[in-house]
């Protein structure tokens, strides 16, 4: 059976288009709901969420759609933690933003740096979503065998061929090739980051070539016409993140919303300011005056825990300056549609897109 | 009229593959006439030509094809040429490599820094190709208006939005929307390199809704159903350099011949080391030393001229470490063929893909 269908059938949706997780607090139950009551596939994005808290929005997705959904969580391979000299200079780098935003300076180191992953992990066995989807590495092999068993089919992300096949090879079901258009953080957990940035037009013909299991092609796509090229290189779907921050479902904050709908918005950068990994954001502030002391900054989680108070305030404050506004290159195809329109326009694009090129090959 | 149609019309060709011109000596009047031959459209890389050679290269393509072909030339907006000390200080990084290849040390400054652009219209309004192409720039607004009355269609270069209008603003035929994964020499000339890195996938669609006139895909495309997905996103033809290289008809040298052909070939890089200006080549010594004195590397045409001597010294010795690599993204699914084969290849690749996709989209 062909790939496509395949994952279509496997997912247990209409048309092979998933909405991406996004872990800063875009994404909502109601979001994934819409998608995948519209025939795509909704995310829910565990990664920052305690297990509880991932529980419940496993429970409050369910009674929003009957379709299936998929949950998603970060798999590093290892989480560090700060030395004490590290937390300082990282504190204060960051004092000036606390003081702009009235803060308290210097805080103590935060009880933990991110969420238990073996406890988000078991919430997954025991809750059985459909999907799970997984960045930055690879969860254990007893957890992969065990969704194996509990019929979960699983997707990892690739930013170039090595990690592909890594993930194939461990037994994973379907892979996300993220171009290096994509918003929000890189998946690369092979190799350096000067490797993995690979975009999308290259990247997915060879992930192709190079495994068997369906690639899903992730990055920059915001049109149907870029959903139809992606199918064209043997994707077998796609994932679409920014599409969907707009959407009246999603918990996209506003002045992040202002922020998208600005012509700003097309200056993207790669940057671990945010977080410690490398994401893809709109240009603001914050990234540029923290890039200049891009050395002193701490690796993922710990720059992610550091800087959670400052996003927060910033949200509050209605400010952009200090937010991590996660984007992909695209971002300039932005549009303002609910949820289930969004997904009908793209299906209607991608009919369209490959109807014309049928006219135009057949000079 | 569709785009794609009008394109080819216009350019007099069968399908819309054009050839990318590669200035680094790959391109030949036998690779651009075969290209040509087949119904696509040869290039001739013009911008390190003379006048003299520029003129003796158009005049032997002529004798290999009665089709149309494009001639292309470096337009930059200034041609800088170096301080004393910037010289010095220049000389003195290359002299180790200088030493290595049996050449003398602290050479006087080269006669001339690249050939005089004026000269290098002149002949193209004397011998008047079907198609001028340029990148890194804009001719001089007079060209423009006689290559209209010439009845020379133009096309420019864009790595973002601002160019392609001003491209079309400037009254040029079509734009060529080169993708972060694109070989060679980067296009930017508004703005800095920082905002010109995106990926063909997010560049194409927003060139589309940007401009009018026609844009051609270019980067990373090296099979039929990336040309099927350009196409798909709107392009009305796309432009491929890497997938030429190991034709028979290219002029390439034998180590860059060897490294396409080998796995580590998939690591490339956009740096300044080798010409001064941005370029996407494979990752060989040279680049890598290099970049630990990349504030010390002239402007774009100084570190070219500079190198010159050594890049041909090292293809002579049949080493591949301190070439210019030049290659797109897409580089491991290169293909060694005729350049006729190639381009039928190519295109019953494009109609294959479009079935298939068809077929996916049918579920």
């Amino acid at each position: 059976m062909d790939n496509a269908r395949l994952l279509a059938r496997k997912l247990f949706i209409k048309f092979p288009i998933l909405q991406a997780p996004m872990a800063g607090g875009s994404t909502s139950p109601a979001l994934a709901a819409a998608v995948s009551n519209a025939g795509g596939l909704g995310s829910i994005a565990g990664g920052y969420l305690s297990p509880d808290k991932l529980r419940a929005e496993i429970k409050e997705t369910r009674t929003l759609t009957k379709s299936s959904f998929a949950v998603n969580l970060f798999t590093p391979l290892s989480n560090p933690v700060p030395t004490a000299s590290q937390f300082a200079r990282a504190n204060a780098l960051l004092d000036p933003y606390r003081k702009e935003l009235g803060l308290g300076l210097n805080p103590p180191a935060p009880e933990k740096y991110c969420e238990d992953l073996t406890a988000q992990l078991q919430v997954v066995l025991e809750e059985r979503p459909s999907v799970f989807t997984f960045t930055f590495g690879m969860p254990p092999e007893s957890f992969l065998h065990e969704c194996k068993n509990e019929n979960i089919v699983t997707i990892g992300t690739a930013t170039h061929i090595e990690e592909a096949v890594a993930l194939e090879k461990a037994g994973v079901d379907m892979v996300f090739a993220q171009g290096y258009e994509a918003g929000g953080h890189r998946g690369t957990f092979i190799g350096d980051f000067h490797d993995a940035r690979i975009g999308l037009t290259a990247l997915v013909p060879q992930l192709v070539q190079a495994v068997k299991i369906p690639v899903i092609a992730a990055g920059g796509i915001m049109h149907g016409s870029q959903v139809a090229a992606a199918l064209a290189m043997g994707a077998s779907g796609v994932s679409l993140g920014t599409a969907f921050l707009l959407c009246p479902e999603a918990s996209t904050n506003q002045p992040y919303r202002a922020t998208l709908k600005s012509p700003d918005a097309r200056f993207t950068e790669v940057s671990r300011v945010y977080s410690g990994r490398y994401a893809r954001g709109i240009r603001n502030r914050f990234m540029v005056e923290m890039e200049k002391n891009a050395g002193d900054i701490p690796e993922y989680p710990i720059q992610n825990a550091m800087t959670r108070e400052i996003r927060t305030a910033s949200a509050k404050a209605g400010k952009a300056d200090f937010l991590s506004l996660f984007a992909g290159q695209g971002v300039t195809l932005i549009r303002e549609l609910p949820a289930k329109e969004l997904v009908e326009t793209l299906i209607a694009e991608t009919f369209s897109a490959v109807q014309k090129v049928q006219f135009v090959i057949g000079l």
